[in-house]
């Protein structure tokens, strides 16, 4: 295979998947498709066996090895979805597999990992030492090193969910797909392409980490940051894939972290569906920028469902927060008997549901003889809380919104 | 239609709801098949429009309404799936619905009967009151009342369930069905069994409404308390669904709140997928006693997919702290400078990840020179948490697991 990957490649890629990794479900949303004013698809690669769609392109690659290179090895290194994808397929296939993480990876990722029976190295401190490493491992054990990206069959596998997709909802008009090192928009857009030359392809990344565009612009690449989306969250594009993205990419969009969040728990409301920051970066990417998409047929690419658990709770909660359904108020009021019993009253009558009181006299700038109270408080919607406010005005009571402890 | 549901039944019923509903997808679980030793397959019912089966049975009623019935439009009573499968297809065939909720019902739910285009009637302080409500508004506007469970219409609509499931997953030992009043286990049990005479059909409660099995072991009937699972919350079974699940279901497991939540987390982890208490059962049950599906396979009605979300947010939370993956530590502490900076170094040394602090000396049985402090750790499991608990009574520290303020 040359260092360009072609339509045929991808067709080559989906026979050697075929039967061996799920062939995820495809299909329109008419709820997302109500609330965005677009009609919109899903392509549910959160429902790997591992999660996410990097399964297909490690799968391909592994595919490709010569029986020689099987019995040597392979060698990755990625603390995510990269690493899953290669531990697993290379335990069903029986070729022995090392994956190097950062000595910062979370436990339960390198236990996930270790269970598919791959040997784990922990070893570096950021991503960039792990891999030197990894490269320095490979070479010294001749273990076939797999990129996360930039391989032509890598980027053939990822390829395969157009043809998917496209099979299930042949008249999308935009595919968009979130770019991290570039792998799953370049397969897709080959593959896309080659099936109708009028689709709009664009990527989506995060704000924190624009590398691509910035490499596509001529700029300097300035990614950093604790983004929810670490699976895109890549500072150094591919050197095939910035010439693949160069080519068929339509345009890069950027999304905030809020839109992520909020893509993310409408995920869970309307699709019942989960998936991780990277994942949600797609409908992120119409909810921010929706004058790009109005009245077209938008494909998602749902590609990973690898969301900490403690993570999508909070998620969840400020959700609720940014809905107006959770609100934290500060209220000053005088400290004498009876008189949170008269504020409680309030807060019931107008429809309010406390969940936490935090009641305290000396963090204040109140006088003295006054208390200051935080209440979180449930309420129906942002009206419902207005409401609620300028009641508890009228009674008398200095009300502010808190945002921060 | 007589008072009875035969299978043939449940196939016109099949055709009444064909492309009116989602086919739900059914597929086999290796992952949660790995984690309960029993072969388990899914039927996500959470993913229908109304996120629940009772479209079926609600649609497949409405499609059996004359004309003039059709112009008289319906009544429903019910605060939750039911409510929104009668409206949605009342609005879909253009037959007016009335929708009578309890005075109590959060506004959302409400507000989302009444997208559908039906008309909301908030009476009653119970389930109970809002049914007399219903049924006297019946008589007097001639509208015509559907009942949740207990018609024939809506268990044949339920059963389609079945047919598809076992279209997909023929090879099904047990299927495991959740019950509330009980329409959607006797439609599956007729089918089921008539498709395949040896298949065991398993219903399953919660402990705090096990009604249904009351009833079949002729006990009173003692339900109360505020379940998770509010779907299958119900006082009184169905008449004739009693008659059917007396006749063709081999066993009612009840499971415990903890079992629910446990299993609501474990779909969201492996699954990627959000269910209601009432959807999450069946694992539930599997969960609970795994003895009675031991290399099984087993079919699990994902009935629902309607959980609050701030509900699902600390159902999340909960678990974390089931698997003694977060801990509230409650420690004390010289009240001196470097002590809090000590105790902190040693949390980190052993792995934990501290997410919040409370530190107070006011309500404390300890000296008052000392301080206590309550802090809410992350660790990777009950091991390294053992080890830390460790750690720190070695450094001299007197330690204590909170589970409660």
């Amino acid at each position: 295979m040359s260092d360009t990957v072609s339509y045929q490649d991808i067709e080559a890629a989906a026979e050697v998947l075929q039967g061996q990794i799920k062939l995820t479900q495809a299909r329109p949303s008419p709820k997302l498709s109500q609330l965005t004013g677009c009609t919109i698809s899903l392509k549910f690669e959160n429902r790997q066996h591992t999660a996410s769609f990097k399964e297909r392109g490690a799968l391909n690659k592994l595919s490709h090895l010569t029986e020689a290179e099987r019995k040597a090895g392979v060698i990755a290194m990625s603390a995510g979805n990269h690493a899953q994808g290669v531990a697993y397929h290379a335990g069903r296939l029986g070729i022995p597999a090392t994956i190097v993480m950062p000595r910062t990876t979370p436990v339960i990722k390198a236990e996930t990992t270790r269970s598919h029976g791959a040997t784990v190295v922990l070893e570096g401190e950021s991503l960039t030492e792990s891999r030197e490493h990894a490269l320095s491992l490979a070479d010294e054990t001749g273990a076939h090193f797999v990129h996360p990206y930039d391989d032509p069959h890598v980027i053939a596998g990822q390829g395969t969910v157009a043809l998917e997709f496209l099979a299930s909802c042949p008249d999308i008009d935009t595919l968009v797909v979130p770019i991290g090192g570039g792998g799953l928009i370049s397969g897709i857009a080959i593959a896309a392409r080659h099936i109708n030359p009028n689709i709009r392809i664009v990527g989506v990344q995060t704000e924190m980490f624009p590398s691509m565009r910035q490499v596509l612009q001529q700029q300097t690449i300035k990614g950093q940051g604790s983004t929810i989306a670490e699976g895109i969250a890549v500072k150094e594009p591919g050197m095939m894939t910035r010439e693949i993205v160069g080519r068929l990419v339509d345009t890069i969009l950027l999304v905030s972290e809020t839109r992520i969040e909020q893509a993310i728990s409408m995920l869970v409301a309307q699709e019942k569906s989960v998936v991780e920051g990277a994942g949600a970066a797609g409908l992120a990417a119409i909810l921010q920028h929706p004058g790009q998409f109005k009245d077209q047929h938008v494909g998602l690419v749902l590609c990973g469902g690898n969301i900490d658990q403690r993570l999508l709770a909070q998620v969840l909660m400020r959700d609720l927060v940014r809905q107006g359904r959770l609100v934290r108020l500060r209220i000053a009021l005088l400290d004498q008997v009876g008189e949170l019993a008269r504020l409680t009253a309030l807060v019931a009558e107008a429809g309010g549901n406390v969940v936490e009181v935090q009641h305290q006299r000396v963090f204040s700038l109140e006088p003295a003889k006054d208390a200051v109270v935080h209440f979180s408080i449930e309420t129906r919607d942002d009206e419902q809380l207005n409401a609620m406010i300028e009641n508890l005005k009228n009674a008398g009571y200095t009300v502010s919104r808190s945002y921060t402890d």
